[in-house]
């Protein structure tokens, strides 16, 4: 096991009927903007009852967040902050909400010139408006963690940036609100929160045990309550499970101490940045490129996987047992109705080239051992067309 | 899976050389007490890295915190501290030490006439002095939690309490610094956590699968790794499995949503204030006594306990899996040197009778389902004699 530190501040407030309870987290006298993004709040009442517990505060309402947020968008809430004098926010979404809460809470507070360094240069953050989170959907687990994604249409760059000053200060996780998600958005969520654990797990064993089972226990848990919410969406238990499995997959914890890799992601952003496909459907691709021909350096992880998640073990070579995992996680992405080829979302060699370009543009190399680098994505990719 | 509100803000620093990391952790201008036990930590080396870590501050020591902490010698602690105007405490050592300095913390700001009244009569903690953790023993989970457990050596009660002022503000587990302790130690330490996870895991089943898998990974790292570390003490990945599991077995999560039993615990800490047992060979003693009397109330759980941790499930019928289960308990225990019998410990009928007098004195009943009377007590310490 790696050395480590960590520290996870954010309180968890889970369960049936628990958006009222907001009310209480928020300090007296705030000035409160709810920041959302579509209709979608309104027609299942969550909104109502966010407005509800929030009737003895003054408050503000932003709609109009996009999935994979854009800059630009959050740069218009920071100016009505400023204007309005708000000084605690509230995400009532899912992942692209608060992903875009955090921006938005950083940039209101940033003291260099241009926002834009939080994400491009990683510019230090050293202040953020308090905000808290209800959460709609369960996918990235940005919930509970103190990272964001946010996206430049002008330039279709999409980057990331973390700071200790945007862990929400309380998370409300009522898996009913999920019920009425449409499946594409569930399906999503759950190959979301695979990868996540994914890129923590599939890399090199370090005989780190806790993590590792932690993995393989969240690893199971989508792929058994995964297809069951899709068949069954108002089963109380699976909603709970895979919006529980959701937060763990991305708090941190099960990183903490082992190697983790994130090509996926890396190489999955570029895709929707240029192509606009749904960040889950970006990864379905991905993942089984990146496991097939990064097949040896992952070998005793992809087994491990195999064995302890998708019960693959008996009367196998190691060969056949590498070859059916892969399939297995192929298999899993199906199931749960995401397409895992990138010629089913009408992209082709030419599309390839692209992403490749950006990448090489970057200068990145990717990978747990750094050693992918834009020629190994080309490889990862044409074995997805 | 029930509601819950949980959130964990201690800061673990994990890993090979890290003591010398709480130099950063603690506020300037800080007066540091370091609070320990006996003298083992000269002897390898942690109270020098301690030290020269806190070179920079004005400190004192006072050792002295024995096994199952007294509440007397914490008053004592309690009035050092306001003779020296001392505003940050360091607990070094396990979970005694640590638990001692929980409720020191709390006692030198307890605003009420008598400070075993947070003990007796759950008053209310308002302030703690901050205080950082260096451990030097895996077991109790104390590092990562607000909870403790002193002892009244004049009317030998011991009882717990918790507040979240008592969160260390960070812990420092470095596992090479448990190469030296002696084997009982160990076995002990691996012991507690193991019925730690158990007091939160074999109760009812509720679907809660993250919080089960969470539950069986420690349980299974406890039986994997325990054994190895008494065989090899210096193996670093055996004895940071094991400090990491033994964190994870009490800090809170694995008990989020799910019910929870503590009678194995309740039932020791009597043994333990009336005969001096260390607290793992009550538990070793009391657990398969819980199991064998409330096997129907527990059936499910214990099933599945064998299942995933135990490997038990081929060709066997109901009746038969739970006893092996409960037979695979005790033997885990005598595996790592714990006995698991009252006679072992030359202690007979009357010796139950006492327990029984203390438990029916305090008016508790125990369990999940609160109705463990103090006849069933003597019923689960009969079947252990």
């Amino acid at each position: 096991m790696n050395n480590f530190s960590f520290v996870n501040p954010v309180k968890i407030i889970f369960g049936k009927d628990t958006i009222k309870d907001l009310t209480k987290e928020i300090p007296a006298d705030s000035k409160v903007l709810i920041i959302y993004g579509g209709g979608s709040i309104k027609s299942n009442g969550v909104y109502d009852q966010v407005t509800k517990a929030l009737t003895s505060f003054e408050w503000f309402e932003y709609s109009g967040i996009e999935a994979n947020p854009h800059y630009e968008t959050c740069m218009e809430v920071v100016s009505y902050i400023k204007e309005n004098n708000i000084d605690y926010l509230l995400a009532v979404g899912g992942g692209s909400v608060v992903d875009a809460t955090k921006f938005i809470a950083a940039a209101a507070c940033f003291e260099g010139n241009d926002p834009w360094d939080i994400l491009s240069k990683h510019a230090k953050i050293k202040a953020a408006i308090p905000f808290g989170v209800v959460l709609t959907l369960s996918a990235t687990g940005s919930e509970m963690n103190a990272g964001a994604v946010i996206t430049k249409s002008a330039t279709q760059d999409k980057l990331a940036f973390g700071s200790p000053h945007v862990y929400p200060k309380f998370s409300i996780l009522d898996p009913e609100v999920t019920y009425s998600l449409p499946p594409r958005q569930v399906s999503n969520g759950i190959a979301d929160a695979f990868v996540h654990v994914i890129e923590q797990y599939l890399t090199y064993p370090l005989r780190a045990m806790i993590q590792d089972k932690f993995a393989e226990a969240i690893l199971t848990t989508l792929t058994i309550e995964g297809p069951k919410a899709l068949a069954t969406p108002n089963d109380y238990d699976v909603r709970a499970n895979l919006m529980w499995a959701s937060t763990w997959a991305l708090n941190g914890w099960i990183g903490c101490g082992v190697p983790e890799d994130w090509a996926t992601h890396q190489i999955g952003h570029e895709l929707t940045a240029l192509y606009g496909l749904d960040h889950a459907q970006t990864l379905a691709i991905v993942l089984p490129g990146v496991m097939t021909i990064l097949k040896e350096q992952k070998a005793e992880k992809i087994l491990q996987l195999g064995q302890e998640v998708f019960g693959i073990y008996n009367n196998l070579s190691r060969e056949e047992r590498i070859e059916n995992t892969i399939k297995a996680v192929e298999n899993f992405f199906e199931e749960i109705h995401i397409k895992t080829h990138l010629s089913d979302y009408g992209l082709n060699k030419d599309s390839i080239d692209k992403v490749c370009s950006k990448l090489q543009g970057r200068g990145w190399t990717l990978g747990e051992k750094s050693n992918i680098t834009p020629d190994i994505v080309r490889e990862i990719l044409t074995c997805r067309l």
